[in-house]
């Protein structure tokens, strides 16, 4: 089945204790679409600028990604520099240009309407819940979001909340969407607020989904996926999104959603997540093999996995 | 088998967003001691002043620890306050006198000379050199330490490390202790100062096992075990102890030591230390049974087992 990404492409300036790189390929829809493709089709909504040519459409062409959503405007594509330091956690940003982003207004392709599955990406929550609502055949709508929109746009995000199936945040986000310090708690706020599911990415430690009652049919108990430490983290850059990218796209590929396809979905995330920070951009998500993901897959699933 | 601790018992006033008591038994040993009551023979070396009596005795009697160890001095016992604010990650510290367990001076009972295995809480490394010196019988030896003593005296915890097989220690610690951010590289080289395994305890994410190439006959990957993110976590003190408890007290109560208990351990250190969080002080650890223990270890490992 296919999934349907709308976010940013962007082209990103970057810095890290292992090096720098300039005006290469990134955005979230970037990295998202990239992981989800070697689990299912994927076709991409975004906007661009004059600066955005055959050398980057052919990084998606590649995979396969359908990039008829992909609007040229006039001007200049996003752009985003940012600065790891030795804790790699967090970026100090050095400058966002919005640029066309900033008057973004997602076009769905007539061919993309009967999409089943949807990601929406971190922008205007508004932007995303006018998405969701052109999109009538969608089975499962999944969601990102961050500390920006929950603090300026609550009200917006709120009315997003309620139309989306599975919302993917991190920690701190969660614990400031719910105002609530406590994470199990935290999480039970925000499934509150519309959600079936909500998966909290823990970067270096894995990711933990928490359900709704009766969520998908299948239960309240929570499930966590361990992430394997990586020994030299390049670029933690579009990691989230990645992680993204395998736990949407393996639910794509799945005839069934239940809790055994949801458990392993979390794990294919955290795969795509570690691949992600392993090399500048995009570098690993564009030359990756089913074969390696699954292996990895069982690297990780030995890492916790008691007899 | 018998597991021998030396470190420290404590009377302990702490504050919480959950409340606050004052006066109650605490201390490394005695929350290691109790932890580790459920799975093995637990033996105590400790000093106290002369507060501590019959009804502190009490509590480590009732569950077959032996206190002989436990050596009398005059004046007043170790004594801390702490204070935990909504982040309950880490504590304020309101006050520590040292009293007795300034002049600790460990003495190892004749009758606890053939203990098997060792647990150094956190103690002086030089102290914990000398008791590790002492026991001629150990197979295994765990141990503690801190980022007092990572920074005050590193010559002396490097010779301890070269005596020990499991060090327990957090992610702040290791990166610490090995002067490198990136955790996998950080475990490499604090193994390569002497410990067989490393585990790093990541709080409410879990912890990770490191091997040095070969140690205990089993190959050098990771292990990773989760822990059940708690829906109130009343007080956070001892919980690193008791989840050394749990780790230490189930090797020493299997005949092999393998992979697979060293999983098993950890999965067991992860259920006693969230137990420890529940209650105030020991409350929770002093009337546990094994069989609630074991219910909590199949959460655990449901909560990120794959078919």
């Amino acid at each position: 089945m296919s999934i349907l990404v709308v976010g940013s492409v962007a082209f990103d300036d970057i810095t890290s204790p292992s090096g720098n790189v300039k005006n290469i390929l990134g955005g979230a829809a970037t990295y998202f679409s990239l992981a989800a493709s070697y689990f299912t089709q994927v076709r991409m909504v975004a906007v661009v600028g004059e600066d955005f040519g055959a050398e980057q459409e052919k990084v998606f062409h590649k995979r396969g990604i359908g990039t008829r959503g992909i609007e040229r405007a006039q001007g200049k594509s996003f752009r985003w520099g940012g600065t790891y330091s030795h804790n790699l956690n967090e970026a100090k940003t050095d400058f966002t240009e919005l640029n066309v982003f900033e008057r973004f207004q997602p076009k769905i392709p007539q061919e993309y309407a009967d999409t089943e599955f949807l990601f929406l990406a971190n922008i205007q929550p508004t932007l995303q819940a006018d998405v969701r609502r052109k999109m009538n055949a969608v089975r499962l709508t999944g969601c990102d979001t961050m500390n920006y929109w929950i603090q300026r746009t609550p009200r917006e995000l709120a009315a997003t909340l309620k139309l989306v199936s599975v919302l993917l945040i991190n920690d701190t986000e969660t614990k400031m969407l719910a105002g609530e310090t406590n994470l199990p708690r935290a999480a039970q706020k925000v499934l509150a607020m519309g959600p079936q599911a909500l998966v909290i990415k823990h970067g270096e430690y894995g990711a933990t989904i928490f359900f709704r009652e009766g969520a998908f049919g299948i239960g309240r108990h929570p499930f966590r996926a361990p992430t394997l430490p990586i020994d030299e983290v390049k670029d933690p850059t579009g990691a989230g999104d990645s992680f993204a990218g395998g736990f949407m796209g393996y639910i794509a590929s799945q005839e069934d959603l239940n809790r055994e396809v949801l458990k392993r979905a979390l794990f294919y995330g955290g795969v795509m997540g570690s691949f992600a920070v392993e090399s500048f951009g995009t570098e690993r998500l564009q030359s990756l093999t089913r074969e390696a993901i699954d292996e990895r897959f069982q690297v990780f699933r030995e890492l916790t996995h008691l007899e």
